[in-house]
């Protein structure tokens, strides 16, 4: 097969996490590798952060002959048993070749791919733990939506993970409700994976770097502090192209499209938090759906404008306006996302989002209004906030500082 | 004033129409002339089609003491009076200088500017009732949604009314529901206004046609059998320009875009139905956001395509993706238009769409339906069916050929 080259080997996948996405993902890829046997092994293994679980009469597994269900099991011991992640994605039947692992380490050794499906905040301390234990050659992608933004610039999370690894890192990101990906209702997703050359099994243009030389992985395509050796891929190993990477997601009811622009699709799933918080007042004050079509078709283009910016080499219009990482995932979430639920509300009840906050989610803090502050301290930062009128208008609401009603001012374009 | 140049005379407009959403563009207009006095003349003359209507006690205008009341009064004396199209635009304050006149011949006599705002079935005879009694050099805008397609080809409103009238006509579209802009309610529009060179007053580059000559209106960019030859605006008019014609439409609660690309603007209004019915679809059978934002994206996409190939050398790819007679349309349209929520209904009462437009609408037709049987004749003509997969969906779903379960295997992409 053509795909295949010189491969001897197979692919191992490793799904970092298992969460509600993670054990989703992990379902996907699970079906994936067994409909590929030529490029991955059977196997996938899931690491599990290990809890105690107790599988209650509610339960569909629920037997009370069974000693399993008569005190707390080790969730990984559940998963493994009854082929279900009873506590985050209960009712959905996994493959029986996804292997939950409770040590990070074990279920990593040996991997090329690491799909990385941790909460954000997870990331620094799971690499560490990572560091030493993964082949130099491995490669990840990252599905935790979103970016590092603050005053001193941004990073993207593929790129931390990248960074502290020694190792490529893609992105996978789109309109994704995993509940319903987990139900197998259609949807689709963008992964963009842009690996160096020297993986894609091409001939190597004359002069260009072989498939023996190192490359560097540089996001802004310049070398800098952030700059780390990368090692080839061996040759033994099918090539990790854009047709070979889509096989390990695409379902029939989880469309893939492959694109090269990693910042482009981990900016839209960040910055579509802010756009749904803007939605979310708008539809507060009753004003309908011209006017919140309206904020989303502005929030897009002020999403194009700073992935343009900050991105320059690599960010694409195409990435943020066409693929369901960008236009997509913006609808998904100004129909009914949460940012936008609770924006919704505040306005309504007349309180600010803080106060939602506590009484809707128990204090946590929403991935818009945290989005919002970073990137407008970064704006503030660079003397960009006039720039974002949009960005910057949402930032001032949530700060009491404008109200909602102004959006419409603040965003029209200057003569 | 740099935009008056050496113009001595000031444009006159005549809103051909007063439904409601001509009489929503009536109101517009006539608060822009009043802005801009040294543009346009202050009274703004507003066709009605004739018809007897009575001020009923539910009426805010009621007043029984009143002759006016006691029985049915010509609706164009009832707009002249009360400042209010009580038929088609109840409880919206008009202007004063919003002028209803029932004479069509009358109303438009004399303008520069013609706002076109009929439903499209009556485009062809009232163009050829207007022959003759325009001034030669006046331009067009229209408000009529859509294209007429078939399987002779796709002709755009803007340009039946331009070729039958021998003037230059561009075109507006939005995500525009007219009651809520009435209302006042934010939201944005898209003028295409891609007027000949002659228009903009800019110097005549050496060699190429001057203010003076004759221009061809030929949309496709090459002299055919529909070109008409065009009268140049005297110079003693204020530049029909981009900057001049957006004063015409934005206020500050509708926000004008101007673009130059006429055919993708009249196409978005269009397609975009056809998007709605997959959209409504997907919702009917239940699978929920995802799905949803996917097939909003694959039509999206389709209808770049579709504009691109029939219009090569005018619409753009951005004309769909970031302005509102694309994109935001696409998305008003699928979160609560009629075409969409029929075509939930009919899936969730399992029932055909020809059942729902019984039941639902008296029989009445949807855009939607129209507009796919119009598009599939067309693309079948062309042999290109296959190449259009979400639109071809939607057509053999309408005809009972296949199910809405099958749009995800239909569109999904081949190796």
């Amino acid at each position: 097969m053509a795909t295949l080259g010189s491969a001897t080997k197979k692919h191992k996948v490793t799904i970092v996490g298992s969460g509600n996405w993670g054990t989703t993902m992990a379902k996907i890829v699970a079906e994936n590798v067994k409909a590929h046997p030529q490029l991955f092994e059977e196997k996938v293994q899931m690491w599990v952060y290990e809890e105690e679980v107790t599988i209650d009469s509610k339960s569909r597994h629920y037997d009370p002959s069974s000693p399993f269900c008569k005190g707390p099991q080790k969730l990984s011991k559940v998963i493994n048993e009854l082929h279900e992640n009873v506590k985050y994605l209960p009712n959905i039947t996994l493959p029986n070749n996804v292997i939950a692992n409770p040590s990070l380490e074990q279920s990593a050794k040996e991997s090329t791919i690491l799909v990385f499906v941790i909460p954000h905040q997870f990331i620094a301390r799971i690499c560490d733990r990572l560091t030493g234990n993964i082949l130099p050659f491995a490669r990840g992608i990252s599905c935790t939506k979103g970016v590092d933004v603050s005053d001193k610039g941004i990073q993207l999370f593929s790129e931390s993970i990248g960074q502290r690894l020694g190792i490529y890192c893609g992105a996978l990101s789109g309109a994704n409700i995993a509940s319903e990906i987990a139900m197998e209702k259609y949807s689709e997703t963008t992964v963009a994976y842009d690996p160096p050359p020297m993986d894609s099994r091409q001939p190597t243009p004359e002069g260009s770097p072989s498939a023996s030389q190192m490359d560097l992985i540089n996001p802004h395509k310049e070398p800098g502090p952030g700059s780390v050796k990368l090692h080839p891929l061996p040759i033994d190993y099918p090539a990790l192209s854009h047709e070979n990477v889509k096989k390990l997601f695409h379902r029939p009811y989880f469309h893939v499209r492959m694109v090269s622009d990693v910042a482009g699709v981990s900016l839209g799933g960040a910055l579509k938090n802010i756009v749904a918080l803007a939605a979310g007042f708008m539809d507060g004050l009753g004003w309908g759906d011209n006017a919140k079509a309206a904020v989303m078709r502005v929030g897009l283009l002020e999403m194009v404008k700073f992935g343009k910016k900050f991105f320059a080499s690599s960010a694409q219009t195409s990435t943020f306006t066409e693929e369901s990482c960008g236009m997509a995932d913006v609808v998904t979430s100004c129909m009914g996302g949460r940012n936008f639920r609770c924006a919704k509300l505040a306005i309504e009840k007349n309180i600010s989002i803080n106060e939602v906050e506590k009484t809707e989610l128990n204090g946590q803090k929403l991935q818009g209004t945290s989005t919002a502050y970073e990137v407008n301290a970064f704006l503030k930062s660079q003397g960009l906030e006039d720039e974002y009128p949009l960005f910057t208008a949402v930032y001032n609401i949530l700060e009491g500082k404008t109200k909602p009603q102004d959006i419409p001012s603040l965003i029209e374009p200057k003569e």
